[in-house]
């Protein structure tokens, strides 16, 4: 079975060029101008842009989220994955209590998303529940396909916890096999000092969210990050930077030659702390996630990072969590909301719009920071995250003249709200394959729930090529 | 015509596949698996390397290489580029005396290349004639395509030497248009007062060449232009570094967002100023350049820079001064040897033997350093510096199971000697094709002399999206 | 009743002259050549220093040494302070079990101290058992006299460790009042982890101490501390400083113009880690301090910051605990060694001999580390610290012609060992005054146990005028 | 003859009390409450602060000052000196050409000063006129007591200007001896880049002197002057440092462990830039000194930095230039108006106005900046620069209740105008001794012309001792 996309404008991290893109057994295998090559199947793109599927690498499907055992969306909403153009998501493997880190990733491989997948899928290894036994389990996670390890330095008290010592130890061991570690950078302490002394005083209100978790917290937990992972000589990935406190952290590191990159989110470069004055709680609850929206200021500082490449990615962060239900836990302590929001269809149309159309990155940068770079950094580059020849069929063809605004229902993320509803959208993602298979059409899902694989990746990704 | 070059390894600067190439009008229209499109021509790759040619951001073709009226040799000479693989160069469009900046590129264009140049060539605009006039002659640099202008820190006293203020000029100037500021960066002062120094004491042998130019005479002027770069937040290109103490500099800058970066050459990546302590005069002066070659520790610290990304090119600084006559000049007086070695033949299979060979880089960042990085620098990228479709049709195939020594009369340079003579060389530049020509075929040049065009460049290149 | 010193060398921080001290009513009133003013008592010092007292910042007597309920050794034998020279100490008041920080302070000045020291004495306000209440406290610390909390970052999961939040709120607090935070820096999580890791391991012996606490866990410790004091603008005081890693972060803190300042201890500037490494168990377990004994190199570091001015103190961190008795609990488990070694009393010979005389440090210099800045840093200059118009008279004389070697009996420290034993001395306190009164005669005790008086401090000391 | 200063209050860097002062031969011989001594005179200092002599480190008597031949007003004008309370002066001996370093001092010493000095002076080297010979004159310097060597890096093209080279040269003979190098850190090369674009433009008005030299020009040379003296591991002293820009140079500097210091003057803690910007000629001209006077921004941060012990004395850069006559050279082309301001006499009244009454220093850091500090600085302390036994009888009696304005009557400078002219004065020099001498009474001279003395220096003085 052959696939030939022509007439479109094929855009990557590195070119933009008319031409063709044919592909064969799910992977590319010519480009240019092939119009002479035989296919069996010819989708005509003239008029949009053709390019590599997204990668979101930070996305939390059918995980945890801390109201009684309730999950967050399950594998099948990854569909709004692929309708929002992201073909491969990196999700999080955390361990349930007493399971190990190679019998959470077994799990959720064979059990969570097997015959769920509607999205090509990595995963991170995540420390959600610090055992000794762990440390051992790092060695084995290069034979399963795992390059990266997740470690959380907030939420202290929560077996989420990892205390600086596991920290330090799950750098040394990471570093040996090739494993980059991701860290959630957050000073817990302080940050669990400030909520009580909140709720010590009465103020249970969403905002109180990011009253309690200022941009120094943040910043002192990338520092403190960037200092054990220098002293182990470990390349570090930090995870949804928000804020110029910590931007400085990064720059500073760079300077004295330390090997750290960091991604930021959708929400962190388009939305700020002002969201969550909302005196409606459902209104404020929404954008209740971890770091805390910053302001303005930090906005235009995050674009800028990621222009000059001081950022490496966006991802969505994606947590479903529903409102109606959810998120009402909270509803008398913001202490109990259940901290993520919905966004992994959105990602792409969110940055397409208030970055390249708003002037503040190229197409080439746009495509470099939503699909080639969290390729390259979790190692499934070249196979993810570009359109080279022996390359998976990942393909979106987007229409650059849609000019429309955000609605639930255009693609739901699997939960019953859309933090960027109403906003301003130009551009769509029209046309989707997933290795070579259209998935999407019109903008609509026409795949098959529980197509989508697992993909193992290399050790010694981009981070260990980092100066 | 269309030529086909089929089953080779296709190795880019992103990537590295089996499958072919086609060739039309001097660009390349399609990549893959596409051996059923027709082609005029077909050659065949296979067990071999097929890569984008070369690109040398530094070279010096007839150039007056101060003894007497005597020039560098001149663009036939080019050749020798070709048949090492460098299918593009950015040459230096140096004033004569009273002469303006674009009247020096236009009688580089139409009087010195013209007819002769064996290779596609961009330049640089070259302050060797300070005078008020260049000054506004910078803004008409676009039109010519010429995105980058060298000035010398060094040479104080001589009409090469550009004082700090018009330095300063020139980086307010440049970065308006969007040109980059390419810099020879010594303290010229500190320079001279050494070398008059030897000279009073009678230490004239070419050793005080290196003597008198101490690793932080580099280190300060790379200081001090960075410092006046950052005045004017003009993006700077550090030409030719060579030692630690100068690549301690370019880190700092970065890690205060300074949008710097930075070239090595082959000599100092493979050469030591141990060579310079020949007593044989002959040997000694043909390592005479500036700045002097370090020590074993600076060619690692290079390599190392070189594989993480810190200095981002490897050029020749191609000189073409005869041994037997113009070198004599410093028999007596090793301050007056002309500055500079050939090299532009040997650049490709040196960084190829002692650099991926030595597994010290990857076979991509190999392509990088040593093409697709000086053609975005240049502002050449991505019609040179890679394989994508549209770009021309440089091609290099190369053969790396060719296990040899370093011999003059392989590739002369237009000149008596090579400072490579000898050396061990693993990996051959065997085929050719500049824009979609044949020039070279088994390692012989077969093109004609004076085919190689001139290609504008456009503005705001590389540098300018530095962090 | 007035005393005249004369024929002495007067010694302080800024001079050395020849000259007479006049002290009536415990004060000094005159210097120089005042040989015709009156006294009732005339002391001849010629061929010694007179020089002031010496001030010790961080001792601790009568304190928890965490095994069973023993205490270290009390006030009583602070005359051994004096024997060594030392006429004031800055004494712990810790908190005793859900004691506040003012009752404990009360509690140590009436009851601990009273009627037993031999040595005047302020005190470090200090959390050793942190309740929320404690806060507020901070607020009434000036009318007390106290000017300076420590806190203990290290000691995780006991009462004494004070997390990064409560930290936070102390440095807020302390600067609103003019109180200088003192700090134990070292990471408790890392090492707390280590040591498990070499009780899990059979690593048992006492050399396993500075194994489980390596220069980084103190650096990061340090690092962390200065952030932290940074965003409040807090004046911060390192304790006990060790090692290269802790003084880069220190230098590296002041050039961000960070107010911060560090004190060393006489055993890190004299003795290394391989006295842990000595088999025999009492000799180890001497030597168990935390943060450990380091290397050669970073005793070289510590005696050239203190000649430069980055460190500004040298400290005795005293803790008089029995080698008998109590160090033996840690016989089959070097964690449970009680920490600390004795040396109030040999601190200024230990810093003359093997400052002053191996010509690491001035005369000048000495005095300034062992008396002048610990008394300013803690708000006691110019009452004490000095010799001027209107000090106390507080004075050593010192003859610079003894040369003996270190023995027990001299001066017993309160304790059954001294770390010291053997070790050459060069100089000798000979007699010492205490606002007036001769307490030391012929290196012997002649004071009357209980005399020494609590001083309190002035608020907004030192460190608060630092750069 | 003894002298005997009672009832005051004693004023010094380390300290304040009631008490009395004894001179005899020249020498303070007693401290204290010593009214029982006998003295052959006694002077009554109730209400009044008795404080050390101040020292002036940078000052200007006798100079060529650039038009014409003429000098600076003469050592006879000293006299303004120490009715302003200034009991030292360290001035320059610059040489007239082809004369040596040491032939130069000679001369100022023999010739110039001699019979005319009414204050006691050290002298810088200062080389204005650069020859081979200097250098190896500086290995002379400390047997005729020059403990500093001043170069300006400012000033190309003028014999004054030392290039990179032989300043490298100077620092590293300098170092071998114990001299401090003092350098005047401009970029020379882009102010007179800078100064040639106005005079073309026909901006000739005294405005463009300070838009002709920005900050960033003595950023630069701060910078460039510290990496030399860095290399070379040279204490380095700053002269005249007068912005933010030049500050963070400074600050970097010590982060890295770099032995430099810095000094301001009293014109740019008080005067900014707009003085220039009046249309008359002459009041605009009064204040053309170099480098230019800055903002209010920087005023801020340089009394900060005082406090803060980053600056380390305030001088006067003092220029006795009379404005009917020599500033008129520069009527029409600022470039010719002679660089300098006469307020020699004013520091001492100005920085206590503005500092000590203003709240932004205090009464120590007072002293210690006008008076201890530069002493040290120069190698002249204990003897000047404070009141201790031993110490020159160099005592200035200072009424705090004056309250006033400056008039040029009180105390002309030597020269027609008074930059302060009508500016608040709180406190006054009252009463003055030099060496034991009564020189100042009732705020008028009453010494002898020429009874000042050559006091030599003390090698490796203070900036040898810094971190």
């Amino acid at each position: 079975m052959r696939t030939l996309i022509k007439n479109g404008t094929i855009l990557t991290a590195e070119n933009e060029y008319k031409g063709a893109v044919l592909i064969e057994n799910e992977k590319i295998i010519a480009l240019g101008l092939i119009n002479e090559c035989k296919a069996d199947k010819i989708i005509d793109a003239t008029g949009k842009y053709v390019m590599p599927g997204g990668v979101d690498q930070h996305t939390h499907f059918s995980a945890l989220c801390n109201v009684g055992n309730k999950d967050t969306a399950g594998y099948e909403t990854t569909k709004s994955a692929v309708v929002g153009g992201t073909t491969t998501i990196i999700d999080f493997a955390p361990q349930d209590p007493w399971k190990g880190l190679i019998e959470s990733i077994d799990y959720r491989i064979n059990v969570r998303a097997k015959g769920k997948a509607c999205v090509d899928f990595g995963l991170h290894a995540m420390v959600t529940y610090l055992m000794d036994s762990i440390f051992n389990e790092i060695d084995m996670l290069p034979a399963k396909g795992i390059s990266s390890i997740k470690i959380f330095m907030a939420y202290n008290g929560s077996p989420l916890h990892v205390d600086d010592g596991s920290f330090f130890k799950i750098l040394q061991k990471a570093r040996n096999v090739g494993v980059t570690v991701f860290v959630h950078a957050e000073n817990g302490e302080i940050i669990d000092f400030f909520r009580n002394e909140c709720i010590k005083n009465g103020q249970t209100e969403p905002k109180y969210h990011y009253i309690s978790r200022p941009p120094f917290t943040e910043a002192e937990g990338v520092r403190r990050a960037i200092y054990l992972a220098s002293q182990t000589d470990t390349p570090l990935y930090i995870a949804h930077m928000t804020c110029r406190d910590a931007l400085k952290e990064l720059l500073e590191a760079k300077g004295k030659g330390i090997r750290v990159s960091a991604e930021t989110c959708t929400h962190y470069l388009t939305k700020t702390k002002k969201a969550l004055d909302n005196p409606d709680f459902n209104e404020a609850a929404k954008f209740i996630c971890s770091p805390a929206l910053r302001d303005d200021e930090d906005c235009i500082a995050l674009w800028k990072a990621l222009s000059k490449g001081l950022l490496t990615a966006v991802s969505s962060d994606h947590c479903g969590i529903d409102l109606s239900e959810l998120k009402q836990a909270g509803r008398d302590n913001f202490t109990n909301i259940p901290n993520g929001s919905p966004g992994v269809g959105d990602r792409i149309h969110m940055v397409w719009t208030n970055g390249v159309v708003a002037g503040k990155i190229s197409k080439q940068k746009f495509v470099e920071v939503i699909s080639t770079m969290p390729a390259k950094i979790n190692g499934l580059y070249p196979r993810k995250g570009t359109l080279e020849i022996g390359s998976d069929g990942d393909i979106v063809i987007f229409d650059p003249s849609y000019n429309g605004t955000v609605k639930l229902d255009d693609n739901p993320n699997g939960v019953d709200y859309n933090v960027y509803e109403g906003n301003k959208q130009i551009g769509r993602v029209e046309t989707v394959l997933l290795r070579g298979n259209v998935v999407v059409e019109n903008a609509k899902y026409v795949g098959e729930i529980g197509m989508g694989k697992y993909i193992p990746a290399k050790m010694f990704a981009y981070c260990y090529d980092l100066c």
